[in-house]
């Protein structure tokens, strides 16, 4: 006895896949988000079909939840573990974490098994992880607790199971066992257990909760993970000791190491399983003790030391789902701590139409794509000249004669590839330009019409536009259409960002609400700077990134666009939602005002709203052919009459800052 | 009589040169602005060398003040002519100006001249300009005011000057007009007079003052704009007005018009001119009253119609040189009417140095183009990350993993390939974190040296790094330095841009005035948020664009960098310089902060700076082999512990916002 050779164990080989750490990132940035707290996962394992092929422990995505309806094929060739993941925050924590501690706990749950008379598996698992998503690298550490003898086994017989001379006729048996694989009916006993028994007279399977009278008298049966010719892989270390602790008296076990040869199992099953299996016999000291048993199984690393292993995604990844991946970590990392309601998906899903893909549509673009919005659309009939680039952070150099629409889009691909960017070239209809010719006419009704179609096809329309008569039908035709409209404008140091209000619901001026004049012809007698429009280059920047953030804000109130104003700033990072925001660069300040919807607006009252939805053409044909059709319409010109009559001196007109 | 043939003369063709309309665009911009006054120019005319080349009128660069020292070649072979520019501000005004009101003032000249017995020149020209400087397009329209007579004039003789029978020998004539033109000396002599009399008897040239007995016994001399073989220029039409204003009793007149051929000239010069040379009879109606005489001459267009000429300059221009002029053109129109102190050259001049390269990086360089500073210098340490280009505006998908500094220089070149950027790859040491071998100290000590060379070659540094300790080393080197310092910092949804102080000479705080606690390592122990930074997009591209808002308000102040803060707004819009500008996101407000520098001040105060001053490296060292040693050095460590003697509560290092 003394002779028999020591039992040894073939370890697993944890070969968690890359479907694993995917969904670990995606819970981790989207669930647990700082959270380390335990999860219950689980792994499977299978049969090893060669000697050279390491015992895989495997665990992918459905580690974290597994449904064996979706996948029967598996549940016939791979066998559960539970386990549980520690995911820590930080590397240092996943590098400091106690080994020792996580290994007793494992312990408790695996004695726990031991101590059961039917359980459903002997095996456990530990998995220690640090996600580092920025850089898609997966720190990770397995560990499968065993529980250690306090002598070694001996194998004092081992042989195939077509050579065993015991009863029932093993063949026999392992159609059983295939059988039972096989099974329709219930998906989740289609598999057999880790462990059974087999009664030697019978021939027949037995659970592991089955009374059994004479240990001798049966096999105790395992899927055995190794196809090592002499070992048997590591489950068997925990099955003994449950052996053990259910049959103390025994000293002595025959076994049956279920094995198989998967790729060849399809033509000839239970002889397959048959060859492959083992019957062996293992024997060990009567007096050792099983109480308070020792657990090992932290594995080792790749180059077999203490250590950890680790993952790095990125190379693997197709740079277009690593892209999108790094930029939504970006986005959703705000909800951790900052922003638990921030709406991802809302912003994705907003359609935005940028009128004017100049200064403010350039850079509103740029924040709207930071901000994660994915469908962006411009409008722009000009080309890029040569002192765009500089301002424009959409255009280089070499973009110089390009339409700016079109080159907009094509940057924002370039930028991320994954957006929804077009870009159209086209002459936004302007109030006040007179139609000269029929050409001109037929151009303008075809603009018009294409303008019509943008703005239902979007959700929100940013006017960005250089000048105040081409802000005027967009604004038109989204008020009566009830789309969002986010209005940036420049003066020399100033910049405005408002919304405009939603008639019948939020009562809230739009841009052309402060006016007493109609939109009209502004560009045909300018001088060079008023050309140019000469701002202080800050100020589209700043008035581009906080016309997206007021949009950010809005599409978070309930009644996303047509929220009150609020200017509490206690409910939270997104809760304050003003109307206008007005900005002065000399100053350095910035102040929020308010003001409703004049009830003679040349753009947003009740008369040209009617007008538009009655026949919108008309409306602007007749804006274009009469300076004072507007004002007739809305009644302004009755005030103003009233108003010349008390010497009225309401005009702004002279201000420089034209666009404010 | 009646048979002879009309005198007819060849008209001027205005060929005004691209520097004519460089330097008219450059005095636009920089010296008239939004002033339309009229100028006075000159032009000039050659002679015509060939019956079919144009009589060409000239308007060069010089127009604006013509120096003949510098082009004495110039001197000899064209004759100036006085003129006035009206280079209007806007397109309507030019087509619209009132072309007769134009004439009839331009008349009076004429008619001034005409009035004068010695008159320098009896040609004048009127020149009417638009200049776009947005599209380099330029339209022009010419008038060369010309007494109309009452009747025509009729030419009654008309041979080459060789054949003349008259006294002086032609040859000998053309030889003093030659040596007139060869003449050293007085370089405003050097040519002769457009006009000029020879006295028949003793072949002599004549100043038009000459007292002259009888007109019949000179030659009226003309230097003749035209090289047609039956009609003279354009400039003979003044100068028959002349003649019978002079002359009254006159009613016809010998004329020699001396023409030449410049490109044969140099051979046999007096030859030349005597052959090309035409002496002619002309006669009039002596019943002519010329009184008030009509004045016409406005040029016709391309097309031979009353119209402006347009030159598109744009064509023409290299393209480098018309991003330059382009770019200039947007910041030059801000002295027009908003910035006149607005001090460009010292702009272009400044030499900035960006620590970082990442989102505040990006965005401060863009607001740093747009401003015209073409010195920016980019230091990093890492490379383009998928999740950069959607938030750090000089960086595309197809630059990830590039080096930022590098690829954020190349960036800005190709938008605007004239600035000087470069970018260099260079860990800035950082304070706190242990040099734990003799390759990181060696590493360590090279960015060391690399960052003060950097420091010493630039003007203004800005901080925008993702850590505090990698600001703390910059900060110290830069105040022992006195150089200007611009930090920006990220919250979440919140901002801060400030200037540091100049130690003795303002005293403000650094950045880390406000603290109490060296900088330390803050980069191993944090989670996934905190490596990534997780701001509201929009405040970086706010915080950036203010930056240099704030650099370009402190450049304008007489004491630039020193300058002490002013928050009062009536001194102008770059008058406001504040210390501090911090801005929150959720609430859409800013504020401006002050605070003087903290005597104790890990970074800024006086142990400090002299610590540094002594040995910079060893100051380094020892901070980074102790945490205790800046804390000992600046006496923190006594204030804390007299702090926590008396329950100190004074800490804000749980603020997540751990860069504000």
């Amino acid at each position: 006895m003394a002779t028999a050779p020591l039992l040894q164990f073939q370890t697993f080989t944890s070969s968690p896949h890359v479907s694993f750490f995917q969904k670990l990132a995606q819970l981790k940035l989207d669930t647990f988000q700082l959270s380390d707290a335990s999860q219950a996962i689980s792994g499977f394992f299978e049969l090893s079909t060669h000697a050279d092929v390491p015992a895989r422990f495997l665990v992918d995505d459905t580690a974290f939840g597994f449904d064996p309806s979706t996948s029967p094929d598996r549940a016939k060739h791979e066998w559960r573990v539970p386990g549980v993941l520690y995911n820590t925050n930080t590397l240092d924590a996943f590098k400091t974490i106690d080994k020792t501690a996580l290994l007793d706990a494992a312990r408790a749950t695996v004695c726990e098994a031991i101590a059961s008379d039917a359980p459903e598996t002997l095996q456990y698992f530990v998995l220690v992880t640090f996600a580092d998503l920025k850089s898609h690298t997966f720190w990770y550490r397995f560990a499968f607790p065993a529980v250690l003898p306090p002598s070694p086994y001996r194998v004092t017989s081992w042989a195939p199971a077509t050579s065993a001379a015991w009863q029932p006729q093993p063949v026999a048996l392992m159609q059983q066992l295939v059988d039972l694989r096989e099974m329709t009916g219930d998906i989740t006993t289609r598999n057999f257990p880790q462990h059974f028994m087999v009664d030697r007279a019978l021939g027949t399977v037995l659970p592991l909760s089955a009374t059994v009278a004479d240990p001798a008298a049966v096999v105790f049966g395992l899927v055995d993970s190794s196809a090592l010719p002499q070992h048997p892989g590591w489950p068997l270390r925990n099955y003994l000791a449950w052996i053990r602790r259910r049959f103390p008296a025994m000293t002595s076990v025959t076994l049956l190491l279920f094995r198989d040869a998967v790729h060849h199992w399809a033509t000839v099953p239970p002889m397959v399983a048959c060859k492959a299996s083992i019957v062996a016999t293992v024997e060990w000291s009567a007096d050792d003790s099983v109480n308070a048993p020792k657990v090992v199984g932290w594995e080792l690393n790749v180059q077999g030391k203490q250590g950890p292993r680790c993952m790095q995604l990125g190379n693997l990844m197709d740079p277009l789902q690593l892209a999108k991946t790094s930029v939504d970590l970006n986005l959703k990392l705000m909800r951790w701590r900052q922003l638990p309601s921030l709406d991802l998906d809302k912003i994705a899903a907003t359609k935005c139409l940028l009128l004017g893909a100049g200064t403010l549509g350039c850079h509103t673009a740029r924040n709207l794509l930071s901000w994660g919005f994915r469908h962006i659309t411009f409008v722009d009939n000009s080309k890029v000249s040569h002192s765009n680039p500089v301002r424009q952070p959409l255009f280089e150099f070499g973009d110089v004669g390009k339409p700016k629409a079109e080159t907009a889009a094509k940057a924002l691909k370039r930028i991320f590839p994954l957006v929804q960017a077009e870009g159209h070239l086209l002459s936004i209809p302007m109030a006040g330009h007179a139609m000269s010719s029929s050409q001109v006419l037929e151009d303008t009704m075809h603009a018009y019409q294409s303008l019509e179609a943008l703005i239902d096809g979007h959700d929100v329309i940013f006017l960005g536009t250089d000048s105040r008569e081409s802000r005027w039908l967009p604004t038109v035709m989204a008020g009566a259409k009830r789309k969002l409209v986010i209005n940036a404008a420049l003066g020399f140091d100033s910049y405005l960002v408002m919304r405009h209000g939603i008639p019948d619901v939020v009562d809230l001026g739009c841009y052309f609400c402060n006016d007493i004049v109609s939109p009209s012809d502004s560009l045909s007698d300018r001088t060079l700077d008023q050309m140019c429009t000469v701002t202080r280059p800050g100020g589209a920047a700043i008035a581009g990134a906080t016309a997206v953030e007021l949009l950010v804000c809005l599409l978070h109130q309930p009644v996303s666009h047509s929220a009150p104003v609020t200017l509490d700033t206690t409910g939270g990072a997104l809760s304050v939602v003003p109307h206008q925001i007005r900005g002065f660069l000399h100053s350095f300040s910035q102040v929020l005002v308010e003001g409703p919807a004049f009830p003679k607006c040349t753009a947003c009252s009740a008369p040209v709203r009617e007008a538009f939805v009655e026949d919108g053409w008309r409306l602007f044909a007749s804006v274009c052919s009469s300076k004072t059709y507007l004002q007739d319409l809305t009644g302004l010109s009755a005030l103003m009459a009233s108003a010349d009559a008390l010497s009225f001196d309401g005009s702004d007109d002279s201000d420089d800052d034209a666009l404010l």
